[in-house]
């Protein structure tokens, strides 16, 4: 395992689903950060399960508790940690899925892994759940980077086949605009594609099955200047931390895998000096980033997130306890489309790669 | 910058394009690894530039100087550092570009990240020069990792819109189609579309301009049971390692983002058992990774290279140091397709990734 | 703040005194270890207040819950997490405190160094309390080490001028001699001198004054081959975390500076092979490491504990909020002598340093 | 190995005595820092051997060669690497001790970790050869620190048992004191020392023997609040690297293993306002670091030189080729006492850690 991350801001996630708590530490936050609790908990209820027919019907309540690092509503340099105790757990629903391994799960890579001692009750580490700790501690992120003038935002930009409008620029959306999306069921430049992705949900969750999409995540504000090549490329930063969050499959930055049909002449960002006498680029097929480093145009990037694999469809697979073949129809409560959940997550996971890389730059003035 | 990589097994890179070396220090290598030096010089041949008419004119030698860590055909367990010494350089080439910003290219965020006192001759630290020292430690690790039976394989999967057919299955190639890709010029499952990529190359060369494209890296004979969630899944270390290659723009692990417009009962990989009673998948939308852990069927992941951002076509940009509008055509000689260089610094950063992750693993034991 | 260390085996520590919890996050335990829970708090029992009238009459029954990475007995793999609520705090005694600064003690460094944020209750993170959590990892991975036939025992070797015997050699203690250090009060090869140094102690209370004194570690069973030179040597790894612990002031090793005082034909230890062939010394003024790695003998190091900063005797110092001279007697119930209550987390904290040297040549393999 | 080190500032280090270089690399070096090389030669000179009868009669000139991360007399801000070729290498000399194990060297220790791979000549990467780069990166820093107005002296504290006095206070030396401590074949406060302390040397020398000692090393002009607990305290950060240079057997702050003989109400340094209304303290057995963090008096620490291992007089020891006991005199140019070299490698590691400290807390603004 490896559940500590980053080099200036570092934090260090712990729990299993169905255990007492999940929680996370961080480290590395400056002292005196006033925090708004409450943004912190509305960015947590955009995470949670059960808040409508598009997702899972398991409610948790997901109310962390901090337990040291935090004083009279301000950070103290300690290192802060909060936990969520797990209440709501139905262990049985998964105590036939110990030997059965589920297609598109951490069942069987994890149990190779671990030796079998992993716990495997609700997907144990491997859960989704474990997410709520990084929308939390993103969250407290995101406060952080608004005092910088940094703002982070996400949309659906598409469930299966149905597409949103991608982000293009700074001046295509408003801060107040980028507030709006996150009050939405799904989050859409577009909102009259609402109805189209709820159908295609609701259908695979009639049929027993799920729907996977795209989510595009965007950064406005970061001063040109942030990044630490050779290896601490903004890119990989993010990367790095984007794939920790279960069910991504790809990441793409700006016009990402379209740019390979470009030729140069079209792909480079020319440079201009716009009316205040700031550098811009007339295109942000670059999504912000050259060379590994923040160049003052919006950061860009989408990430692809697969079906959820936990479906009541009748699958092959095989039970390692016998060793044979096995068929498995996955039952409880699960998401039909775990996209509108991934949005907080994926830019929670922005926040603290944007904060560790900004105060990384911070330390070599 | 952020020149140090690596958990179990360490690289710390540097050198700068006109300075004096460019340079590689691995920590970790088991002590008593029999090195082929032969076939290290190959894999550094195949990145080397002037080899065709298909890629920059400049010719390097790139032969690396062996400093420590290697005694009588051996590694000594000791750190183990390599040199090029730069010759073939040009430094008059680059002066005007002190000033004029390269569109695409890493001179103004590099710039304004390091206050203007980076090297700029030649990109400096930002040239792909620099990972002509990856390919070396990469040439070290493959070597380890063939001892384990993990072989690792990449071809051209497109160049613009010219497109190679996709890696599906160990089944689809044998260890010697393997060895022989790395033989061609542009290497590619389908050889007869070799004349069409070529033609798009030079016609793009033709016109002052350059071209991008896809490749894919897949990996035979890992294992199940690698990877260290949560932070560090396969992913997650591989994305970090690709993505501080130069112009890469985008990754995706198995199907990719593709798998975002299936339904999951189409994109889980049923698990059975074969005829030697070991564990596979009817599919492999996953790239051999669930959970972040490998499950013991290829990895597979595409990387997106942008078209090279020096192009002698003329663009519009900005002169710093006048701090306004200037017109910039990019002379010198320049790839105008980087992508068949690119593919064994991919091949390297795969085996350096996977033997860090491979070591790690052991460390549990 | 950096409350995370480790390489192979990472803790991640956090928590103040008058906060809701201290705690510890282990990353890395191979799954599966099984453990005795009953040990585990034996241990936190040794380094717990209230204990006698040598200590603090500050009751803390310190019961770690753990959240997470264990179940059924045994370790998951995945990071365990203990946390100890805070409960017999009285925040009153304290509250003088905010502004006056104890000479000896950290208010005025951290004051300085988190600009007045930080918990100065109790000394917040600052206290020794929160070497509980360490107490609790380390006796998690003494388990892990007495399966690889390591045993860690302490003595006191000083309180203020009394005098213990040093270790000398593994010869001189039996398995059952180490264990029954631990059940003594004031842990001591020469139980004689018990009388006198408890006199020493409550002299030294009765006068509000305090004491200090050197703790003697030593390791059995280490085989020769452990440590990471030229960086992460035994002493190097052993030292960052004995000087992590409150009131440490000097660490030495083997001989330690009396070595300063040898000529090389005394103080090198020579080789022999005893009667089963073991490569043995007849000497160990080296403390069992020599270039930085093991060599088959016992580890031995001394550290010099401070007499504790807290004491009702006057002393003069400052009020950083007037910026004027101030006069300070420390109320409240603290320890006269620390020494006996830092065995346990000295032992502890070579217990982690210990099994992350050697899960991290096992790492080489 | 673990050949690399630091946390805001990394260095990596390579290099074996008879390989072809030795070398180091600094990354993280804020870029353009103007770096004086005559004055970075000037601390190389004062560690490199042949210097006068004191030390060995080998002649290295060390002489770095600059690969990278420097341009025009200043840092670029990429990693800068410097390699020093070893040219007066007598392997001969080294043969017969493949398998004799020198008593008190690492020749066993190694021998066992690397499996029999690492180099042995000269005692390879275990050669106090290997602190030349260190001395190199730290004459950089130390330029850095300047900047900041920190500067770093060290004196001899004893040979044996002939001692100087210890520093006490700022006070106490000017930095023209502390730049002609450096100048000095053995630098003392009471120069009347130096007669008695050559006769120790050359006694031991003549006798084919060796000696050690203590080398007291202090910082002046650190301000209050740097350092990191709780695992990266000032103590623990410079104790690491310490611990590194070969020989060191013990470190103490401040007064050390003596201020566990006194009481709190001595030991305490009580604070006052200077007339200036800087915080002062009266006495510094703390040596300038409170519960890990500065305080704004001069950091002091002591360390322990043990005498060289290679002597010509002859010991015990064993032939493991063999597996039976041999007899052992260790001819060459050896050091009879090593303490006058050490100076400039324990003031080069004080810097790179003082550095790592102060880059990071800036990190936190």
């Amino acid at each position: 395992m490896s559940g500590i991350w980053g080099k200036n801001l570092q934090v260090s996630i712990f729990g299993e689903s169905h255990g007492v708590a999940i929680g996370i530490t961080i480290d590395g936050i400056p002292p005196g950060l006033e925090i708004d609790m409450d943004r912190v908990l509305f960015e947590m209820a955009r995470r949670a399960p059960g808040q409508n027919e598009l997702t899972t019907s398991r409610k948790e309540k997901d109310l962390p508790e901090l337990l040291s690092g935090f004083l009279d509503g301000k950070t103290t340099g300690a290192p802060l940690t909060a936990i969520i105790r797990n209440s709501n757990t139905r262990s049985t629903d998964y105590s036939l899925l110990k030997n059965v391994m589920r297609p598109g799960h951490a069942d069987f890579s994890s149990r190779v892994r671990y030796k079998g001692h992993n716990d495997h009750r609700g997907s144990g580490h491997f859960s989704g759940r474990i997410t709520a700790p990084l929308v939390f501690a993103g969250a407290i992120c995101k406060q952080w980077l608004e005092q910088k003038g940094v703002t982070i935002g996400a949309h659906i930009q598409s469930i299966g086949s149905v597409e949103d409008e991608k982000f293009v620029d700074q001046r295509q959306v408003s801060l107040e605009q980028v507030e709006n999306l996150k009050h939405q069921q799904l989050p859409l430049f577009k909102e009259n594609k609402t109805e189209e992705m709820r159908k295609v949900i609701l259908e695979a969750k009639d049929d027993g099955d799920s729907v996977g999409g795209v989510v595009e995540t965007f950064v406005l504000g970061v001063p040109a200047g942030y990044g630490n090549p050779f290896f601490d490329s903004v890119e990989s930063t993010l990367a790095h931390l984007v794939f920790s969050v279960p069910a991504i499959k790809g990441i793409e930055f700006g016009t990402g895998f379209d740019i390979t049909k470009m030729r140069g002449s079209e792909a480079n960002d020319e440079y201009y000096y716009d009316e205040d006498g700031q550098v811009k680029t007339r295109s942000n097929n670059n999504g912000g980033i050259v060379g590994g480093i923040t160049h003052g145009m919006p950061i860009v990037f989408r990430a692809a997130v697969k079906p959820p694999a936990s479906i009541t469809k009748k699958q092959q697979t095989i039970n390692v306890d016998e060793g044979k073949a096995a068929e498995l129809s996955v039952e409880g409560r699960h998401d039909p489309c775990i996209v509108p959940r991934v949005l907080p997550v994926l830019e929670a996971v922005t926040a603290l790669a944007l904060m560790d890389l900004m105060i990384g730059v911070a330390a070599d003035e």
